[in-house]
């Protein structure tokens, strides 16, 4: 009776999880179940690029069977409705899942914080079906313009809500994106809009003020307008409706992508976990309170940085890292020893502003321009290089500039 | 005062008809100006290629300064609006022109039949534009498909309406295009329907019936429904009603294609021209009854095939050979000389189905098969040779086969 260690999720937290987990254990200590939706992984920090049509969507994602040990790791493709604890079952919509220990690694969804409209009509960077679909729909925007005789520039106006790292990126995709377009369908570049919305007071939080200049003066001069420190009150078929202070505006825009937060997969909240916006606070080992059975990692999980008091940010860095650690856990659980507290290392981290640029903070220092742009690109083969190891590297990687 | 001969549309007749009256005229006979609203002439044979997105669109088009000779002719990029015969003037959206000779051979728009739906929910395989409008509203279904939580598989269904030359063609594109759609956006192929919808009684009017049986049945085996004998009598936001006899259908279809005719341009109309569905009836020298000075050629003009009693269709083909007569003649009446009557020479026509199948009637024989789809590709080339020569076959042609 060897005790079944079921993970959801092949995201970057699942992925590793089991990759290491394999290495870990004997095939005889346990029994290894990964459920995912998809048949694929997906790189869900490239999906700007997705997004955009800069790198096609095939090249940010690859099948799971490829990374995972076909002895070792059973791999169900499903998708979870519900965990029910009491029960140690997990609920599927095609059939359902007994463990011994659970690893919830679901990921995130975009979070619209109420505002109306925007579930319905704007777009986002979220995962491979949503991206290649806003690829398609600013590609469509872009076709049709010219076939009207009353031309509508708004169909030319894309309007990104949220100045984090996914609108910054999407934004410096869309940069090399547009001048393409533009000759595709015979449009002036002149003609087309990008314009950032965001209610904070700058674009970036947490980055240095230096880089964040940096970021401005370069999405600026690709022809992005910032709006700052406002706030969308509304998206509507026809664009948003947004405001600074009591100045309210109206902006057409044929699209309108929002990038301004994610919140826990929902299954969190319909299975009773105490929860805040659908991430799960956890104990330093991962485990959640109250249960010894039940690791939950990435970002549906919640953890305290002790050094900001504030939760660290649901990033791909963070979710390895853990994945890593319960990896270890889980091990140390099935051979009746202690766990250990999950400690983060940043790393730092680079925000990319299309393919040649880009900046960040790598072990405290500074960077920008090509050498920003090259850090960008090992991070994105370090993650390929951690689950899949050098062959991944080598099929799906970014070399261009090596 | 050299007389001023002025030629309104860069299509296949009007193209061809510049082209032989530079070779025919010398530079101090005659003043040539060429009007067409876009920088570039278009295959208008080829647009099914364009709108499936089995071919570039810009494969489809070249520069028309790359094919008129710089010193001899006069090109103004402008749409033609009216067509002031008193005044022989030509009122275009930003200016006007005086001629003493006109022509005419400003093409076909889609004709609806006052099909209520049809103009504002139907695509066309007009032009460039609504070519790649066309293709792109397709690969934005399939891109959307998989994003919604409860499927509509009407997303993936796509109607022709008309079963003649260019629906027909369209379909054995989209034969081809389906299966990469599919692989491109995770899509079974089962899930998708193509439908031919044709109120006649046979699809390909005018064909030999061993040509149609091979096309429905090559068609059917891609994938291809056909309902024949039946009328669309409306086409909605979610698709097409249609009817057979008594017995009424709605089909829902993400995208309808409407390929069931063309009538003259409407600036025939509106200049007061006596017409039958945009079409002025020529006399045997190509110019219009009463009228010493205006020819009109091409889709726009109206000629009895005094063998079947019918006007002659639309072609390519009989615009060029139109265009070729008309040069003559026009320089016989600047010389005082006697114009001659056009008369057809019928070098067949080939029917595409995809890119590796056709069928056709060459010289009186019955063609299928890789040897027909060969004979299509060098007609394709022909219609690049006889107006660009070698260079613009080399530069725009189609090889793959030779």
């Amino acid at each position: 009776m060897k005790p079944k260690v079921v993970i959801l999720g092949a995201g970057y937290g699942g992925l590793m999880t089991v990759t290491r987990l394999v290495k870990k254990t004997g095939i005889h200590e346990v029994d290894i179940t990964l459920v995912n939706q998809h048949h694929y992984h997906y790189e869900t920090t490239w999906m700007h690029e997705a997004s955009a049509g800069t790198l096609h969507h095939d090249r940010c994602r690859y099948q799971i069977k490829d990374v995972i040990h076909p002895q070792r790791v059973h791999f169900v493709k499903d998708t979870v409705k519900l965990i029910e604890q009491k029960e140690k079952k997990v609920i599927m919509e095609n059939g359902e899942l007994t463990y011994d220990y659970l690893v919830v690694a679901l990921g995130a969804v975009p979070e619209t914080f109420g505002i109306p409209g925007l579930k319905e009509h704007a777009f986002s960077i979220t995962n491979i079906n949503s991206a290649r679909q806003l690829r398609e729909h600013i590609e469509y925007q872009f076709a049709t313009y010219n076939t009207e005789a009353e031309k509508r520039p708004e169909r030319l106006t894309i309007v990104v809500g949220g100045a984090g790292f996914t609108g910054i990126e999407f934004l410096g995709e869309l940069g090399n994106r547009v001048p393409e377009l533009c000759k595709e369908y015979d449009i002036d570049r002149q003609k087309v809009r990008l314009i950032c919305v965001e209610a904070a007071p700058s674009i970036l939080p947490g980055f240095d003020q230096e880089l964040v200049d940096y970021a401005v003066h370069d999405l600026e001069a690709k022809g992005v307008e910032f709006k700052i420190g406002t706030a969308i009150k509304e998206c509507t078929k026809k664009g948003i409706v947004c405001g600074k202070n009591d100045t309210i505006e109206e902006i057409k825009a044929g699209t309108v992508v929002w990038a301004a937060g994610v919140r826990g997969n929902p299954v969190i909240e319909q299975s009773g976990f105490e929860n805040m916006r659908g991430r799960v606070k956890v104990k330093p080992d991962l485990r959640v309170e109250g249960y010894q059975n039940v690791f939950v990692i990435g970002d549906c999980s919640l953890m305290i940085n002790e050094k900001t008091e504030r939760p660290y940010p649901p990033t791909a860095q963070i979710s390895m890292q853990q994945g890593e650690t319960c990896a270890k856990n889980l091990a140390a659980l099935i051979r009746g020893k202690e766990t250990e507290s999950f400690s983060f290392e940043n790393k730092g981290s680079v925000a990319s502003l299309g393919e040649y640029n880009a900046i960040g903070l790598t072990y405290g220092k500074k960077v920008t321009g090509t050498i920003a742009s090259i850090m960008k690109k090992m991070i994105d083969n370090r993650s390929l290089f951690l689950i899949g190891g050098p062959r991944l590297v080598l099929k799906k990687g970014k070399f261009k500039f090596f």
